[in-house]
């Protein structure tokens, strides 16, 4: 942690870890049993560079106990830190100062499903995939869909704003967030929002805190948006020989056809062949250069159909050599089990690695997509790519060869990382579209934003967390310190 | 203005004008002609309780000459109040402390319409109508609908964060919204988003600026997301015998038939009536006692008529006398038009009246239309009211009796406002869904916000306007006023 700015924050003694007991009662506070804390030291992110324990942790049930636990954390200057299901890739939930981390998994209640309104409210620890689950019987859905959605929480989606597979046609999960119950930093308790479709009573306050990485507020209540159930679904995997091709078909896909489609997902052959050997799957398409991956859905079985219809033509049109219809749950979820399992395979592969999470303007994705493969070429390392090529996001993976040694790697993944960012910013994008700058991207914010957009958030953060409290050291430092300049 | 709290602001000056001649040229600068200035005193907000004239008004051309206001406005402490096309409801755009008014009508051009990536880049003073003109030739279109698009711009629909007819299926501006050019305050220049569908890369400060009502920047240039333009439309007008089984309906049309329509219209017959006499227009279903206007719309013409087939017999089942089709554009237009000059046609009957913005959950609105019928028989007052049913967003109007004094009518606005405040917030509603808290529902605010989240707005707009410069006085006064508390 040396390249961290010095704080002045307290350690955590037995008389405060006494007061967290009274708070939360004293089954639910973890302290001095070091192999329990170790669980909360990191998150998804590959690398142990980003690890870190906390010094306690604590297991609260209520809005009214984590109030308190904020204002006891205040008054005596010890950071905390929130923690949905650690699924996260940018090491957003490690508490790198130690301290307090909250752990959020007693909260797992679905509070309200109201088909009135088409919302649900729900507590933060509840899966993603759950909403669905409970909903889909009510002829409903909730839209957001990140790729770890059977793993990861919905606070922890808030947080950061996932993304996922079909923000291209739905958005992100901001979209679909109505209303918070939120702690704030200073240990006050606010609603923001509400079952509202619109709402301009002041400033919007709910979007601020969706993607503020833990960093403003910790959500206790969250109510979201669900839409009619769409009818229909039908999935195209398209087959091209090369990845310039694939890449280059999405755009005009969307601008020929006039349809926005629900997803479209970019896999490279080094992607689909690592997943597919992960998963022991063996569709027998493994002999393309890359493939996209295509959802439609809508109101109406004909509509679907003759979206497909017009999206497989082109497609062929545009230099597919093959396009195979799923237009069943079961062939469907096989697909896209496939390309959700991505990052989980090349996790097992090595730790030597670094998921990216570049994202530029949709018409940029084929000119990237070349930058990256020059790239990969200039430092002769493997850069596999996939990702959500209809919004620009794609999830470039650095992977060191087997036999380079850590020293090697160590020093190299920097570079890489630095100028993908550089050529990302060259194309007008950004260095992260859903996994967060978090801890592990904080040092090259400053390549793809002006320094007045840092002291603007900066200013926001003091404004709400004054005493720096709340989840420290994500995103940006309140200082500015030795390694937020170019590298 | 003395309910405004003391402020320490400067006087403009010969010397300061100077300097503006000098930033902008000296014929863009309007000083000492009170009659010009009277033009910027006032927004449509009706009453002359809100008006204020500027001292100065700057046309700039340039972002770098609005910059150099903004710093010389920090400098000598004068606020600064920007205006766009003057439409606003809810005077925001009023010099409430005088000062210098900044215009943006030289600031009209369409900088870029992006096909590729389906983006448009405006600057803030081009109608917002006109982005539409612009660009259906390429089968694209913009979703946001204020009902004003032919007079308002578009740099004011993202300060109020303008809502409008097809908000339910299509979300209001904010959804739109991918990038901004921002002026800030203190005279920084920072762009926030860009040309990207997803972008974590830092807090959403788009989204804290729009619906910031002109408090938090300037913007001087707006990137928007368009869509494909949809192929089908019809509107249909269903008419009840009564407002309750017409706003009664417009839940279970949603949920019974899965459908999102593009937009679901209230009005009842008092409005329908003023519109048509202010149009001299003479549709033949004047008997009814409140009508819906739905409209669908979508991708295919066969898939739109199932949609409205279903809609239309939805209504008929719940009570509907009459449902007529207009599925072309200029029976479509007729009806529309009608709609979006109910205000117009009220402004002109009487100056003693108050257009409000209240917004409930959607399917609470058949209570607070018969909670608002109760308010009305309480204090023998008319209220017609139309809007946006689908959405929870109804504009009551609060009108004098012609026989009623000026004197009777301003104490018994505020009466009526706040208990049609209090039972908007009792339903779980907000006192402005799209028009704006500006100065005209200020001392409103605490009614359906808790003094905590007053607190954060106030730390959010000291951390980026720690002069308060930028619109103040506006949705909240920095420091408590008398006038704040419930009256």
């Amino acid at each position: 942690m040396s390249e961290e700015p010095n704080t002045n924050y307290q350690k955590v003694t037995d008389r405060i870890v006494e007061e967290l007991q009274a708070i939360v009662g004293e089954r639910y506070v973890i302290y001095g049993d070091a192999d329990a804390l170790e669980a909360y030291s990191h998150d998804e992110t590959g690398g142990k560079q980003w690890a870190h324990p906390p010094e306690v942790a604590v297991r609260p049930e209520t809005t009214e106990q984590i109030a308190a636990i904020m204002k006891l954390a205040n008054r005596e200057r010890i950071p905390v830190t929130p923690r949905g299901a650690g699924s996260g890739l940018s090491g957003g939930a490690v508490p790198i100062y130690g301290g307090i981390v909250l752990l959020s998994d007693r909260m797992n209640r679905i509070l309200e499903i109201d088909t009135d309104n088409l919302m649900i409210t729900v507590e933060p620890a509840v899966i993603t995939s759950e909403i669905n689950e409970q909903v889909e019987p009510l002829r409903l859905f909730y839209a957001g869909y990140p790729m770890s959605m059977e793993t990861c929480s919905i606070g922890g989606n808030v947080a950061e704003n996932a993304g996922g597979g079909k923000a291209i046609k739905y958005g992100v999960t901001s979209r679909y967030v109505l209303g918070l119950e939120v702690v704030t930093p200073t240990g006050d308790i606010v609603q923001l929002g509400g079952k509202l479709i619109k709402d301009v009573t002041g400033y919007n306050l709910v979007q601020l805190m969706v993607g503020s990485e833990g960093t403003l507020g910790i959500f206790t209540k969250i109510t979201l948006k669900l839409l009619p159930l769409p009818q229909a679904q039908v999935d195209l995997l398209c087959l091209f020989s090369s990845p310039e091709q694939a890449i280059g078909a999405v755009t005009t896909i969307i601008t020929a056809c006039g349809i926005i489609p629900t997803a479209v997902e970019f896999i490279d052959r080094q992607s689909f062949e690592a997943s597919c050997k992960y998963l022991n799957e063996t569709l027998p398409y493994q002999d393309a250069g890359a493939m996209l991956l295509i959802t439609l859905d809508g109101h109406s079985p004909d509509q679907v159909q003759n979206d497909y219809e017009a999206v497989g033509e082109k497609c062929m049109e545009l230099g597919a050599t093959e396009v195979y219809v799923a237009d069943n749950p079961t062939t469907s979820e096989r697909i896209w089990r496939i390309r959700r399992n991505i990052p989980e395979a090349y996790n097992l592969i090595t730790q030597r690695q670094s998921g990216e999470d570049i994202v530029v303007p949709p018409a940029s994705i084929p000119q990237l997509v070349a930058k990256i493969r020059r790239l990969a070429e200039k430092y002769d390392v493997l850069i596999p790519t996939y990702g959500h090529a209809g919004d620009g996001n794609l999830h470039s993976r650095l992977v060191s060869k087997p036999e380079w040694s850590d020293e090697y790697w160590n020093e190299l993944l920097p570079r890489l990382q630095t100028e993908l960012y550089q050529l990302t910013a060259q194309l007008g994008g950004r260095i992260s579209g859903e996994h967060g700058i978090g801890h592990k991207r904080k040092k090259y914010l400053a390549h793809v934003v002006s320094q007045e957009y840092i002291t603007m958030l900066r200013a926001i953060k003091r404004a709400l967390d004054p005493n720096n409290i709340l989840n420290p050291g994500k995103i940006f430092d309140m200082e500015p310190s030795s390694t937020e300049s170019i590298t």
